[in-house]
């Protein structure tokens, strides 16, 4: 049977404000893989925020790899570029898997300028962990 | 042409049991970050697993983290209780991302006494694994 | 405001054409928890594709996690199975979580014959990354 948690408990709970984050820089990946409107909203707004966490603040480094049918939020003409746009000026790295564009028929000209395009986005994230950065994939 | 597998790589893989756990402590980090009812169940359950497997029993420390949807998984008053209290008991670090509750205009009173608030639950995440936590995300 | 990145930027994210791959192995642990039929061919497809870019081909090692809905694509008599049996015959070990076979009533017998059984999905991620490995999940 449970029995609720006791006073020191929830006063040790009270007192967990999250990690501290004393190391001088980090890295995380972020992977866009779906075409669901709401979750690339929400990938994009994500990224914007771990930007804005006072930990990590001025000392996160961030790229987005972009495939599978995430591919749609890298391309032109679409609703999402005011905050594509607004990462890459953050100076986060954006990163089209180049076989998803060859799955869909697109080309460079297809797409937004400032991206960048990597052979694949499944590699991508795989050397990127191995280098030691994060991954969060919302 | 595929071919089946021989008789030789069959023995191989009857013979791998899981990886070895040598360490003398494991940390993960789970990411809850929906309000889908199936996937809050299904991750308070794999945290369950998670702690029972026979590899990492006694020497498993977990911490999850709750932002976006998931945040109804912290909330009083939901049909989750008794598997978040469980994880709590077991001592599970219970972090909610101070930015959902912003977010979804809830303050402390609203929630659990028993959680912990940090700042983002994306920096949470990014933090987390940059000290060699492992992720999981249900 | 947002302001269109100029041509400098442009021209940076021109020249980025993904992580080099410096060492000389790489072991990444694919997820697959899910039975929704056109997850669990991307995963198997998204396998592949690593497999295959030209950055990781030839030192790049890898473990596919199947647990919870994901247990589908291991029985015997599906439709994945070529796919399973391609990346089993590229040499990545075929993980199925225990628990989730107890939990389906599932037996050996009711499995393709060339998979490994690890005790749990979840203890077979959390301890693979702490060795090092990348997670992805589809």
């Amino acid at each position: 049977m449970l029995t609720p948690p006791n006073a020191a408990v929830a006063a040790k709970a009270a007192t967990y404000q999250g990690a501290p984050a004393p190391k001088g820089h980090y890295r995380a990946v972020y992977q866009l893989d779906s075409d669901d409107p709401k979750l690339i909203s929400k990938t994009l707004h994500n990224m914007k925020n771990a930007l804005e966490d006072p930990r990590l603040k001025g000392k996160l480094e961030l790229e987005l790899v972009v495939f599978s049918g995430g591919t749609v939020a890298f391309r032109k003409d679409q609703p999402y570029e005011a905050d594509v746009l607004a990462l890459q000026q953050a100076g986060v790295v954006l990163a089209q898997c180049q076989n998803s564009m060859k799955a869909y028929k697109l080309t460079k000209a297809d797409m937004l300028p400032y991206i960048s395009i990597v052979p694949t986005g499944n590699g991508e994230l795989i050397i990127r962990q191995a280098e030691g950065w994060s991954l969060v994939h919302p």
